[in-house]
């Protein structure tokens, strides 16, 4: 696998996980896109990852050349290569359908959060910022690994898979609260771009929901909203 | 000014704040520590920053040169330089205490979150990042100019300054649910590093509080953390 190791790539079939904790997750959850694990001279095993990758038949490669090429800083001792892989939303879970992030490090930080607070279906609508990206699946600590996510050309193609889903857009003028979200697990909680933030005609065809916050301030930051929005929404539900 | 603009640096009393709106921000809230504003010569003030410099007596500068100096992005076309103030806490307000926090981006966004709830006073518990770097500055989009910050160089020194404050110190194992926080002006809302979280003594002499969380999640990012515990808060205290 170092012959073929390159530096990330989006059209690529491969991604990486930097970190141990990161890569364990990878093994917990998704072992079957796990193709091998990498680790520097130095790096100690204390989380038994070795063991951990001899038990699932995962060849474990020790080479601080790899990291290098890989991209890793410095103080990262282990990264994991994986096939990217499609998992298709579930239809009777509620979903988090993110319209055009724009910036890795929201998505993966937005997917921590959605994990946490078992939202485990993510919808991400084209163009988005690459949501395979070591940056993204770092931010996610490797949540990533326990979440479906898909990807969708539009949002029109979202609503037509998902038709039954209840809308909540969320929006700096919207109508509802998130304490006024329905307690339903059919419930589609919709954020927009971090620059732009939602279309208005999203108002149209969902219900617009608003986080209330001081005037003087422009918005939240994206990952920051998800989080209120989706703990309200999570709480409100007993997800969590 | 052009002839003393230096790349930011940690010790220097100055820091510069990119991007218009950001700016803008200095602008309104405190354009006593605004020394100038460098515009490129491609950018169209269509937000009537000149006009507004003007007003108040601030130096204009269009100079392509100072934005490769300062480390702007190409797509930044306005910065500002400020001069580094201190603002301490006031003592009959709400804080967020955030104990050794190191990242920079962390820690703007929480300040932007921060002061969209209307909790203006955030101290921080050194070691920490630096709290008036441009990056920090940036995640902040201009909103650490309309809040008080305090950096105390321990955690007992904050309580020394603030002893009447009714202490919630956020754990993975705390007792209490944010919903229970006191409804009261004189809270401290205290958050741990991103990667070591707070100590375990802080439940000694703290309310210890819990985000609830599916239990595979290690814990929710720092600033998502933040974002939910405080807007709890601020919602039962009737901040916004």
């Amino acid at each position: 696998m170092t012959d073929r190791l390159k530096s990330y790539k989006k059209e690529s079939n491969y991604s990486y996980v930097f970190g141990a904790s990161p890569a364990i997750e990878l093994l917990a959850a998704k072992s079957c896109a796990a193709e091998c694990i990498y680790m520097r001279t130095s790096y100690r095993d204390i989380d038994g990852l070795t063991e951990r990758c001899r038990k699932l038949g995962i060849p474990v490669i020790i080479s601080d050349k790899a990291f290098n090429i890989a991209g890793c800083k410095e103080s990262c001792f282990v990264f994991g290569v994986f096939k990217k892989y499609d998992e298709p939303l579930f239809a009777d879970k509620p979903h988090i359908v993110l319209v055009n992030p724009s910036d890795m490090g929201n998505i993966g930080t937005i997917i921590r959060t959605a994990a946490g607070l078992k939202i485990t279906d993510i919808a991400i609508i084209e163009p988005a910022a690459d949501s395979w990206n070591p940056k993204t699946v770092r931010a996610s600590m490797g949540e990533i690994f326990h979440v479906r996510h898909q990807r969708f050309a539009s949002f029109d193609d979202y609503i037509s898979q998902f038709p039954s889903h209840e809308r909540s857009a969320f929006m700096c003028d919207g109508a509802l609260l998130p304490e006024d979200i329905e307690e339903s697990r059919l419930v589609s909680l919709i954020f927009g771009n971090e620059s732009s933030g939602l279309d208005s005609c999203f108002a149209t065809f969902c219900n617009s929901v608003r986080i209330p916050f001081c005037d003087n301030v422009d918005s939240f930051n994206l990952s920051s909203a998800v989080a209120i929005g989706a703990y309200i929404y999570a709480r409100n539900c007993k997800l969590i």
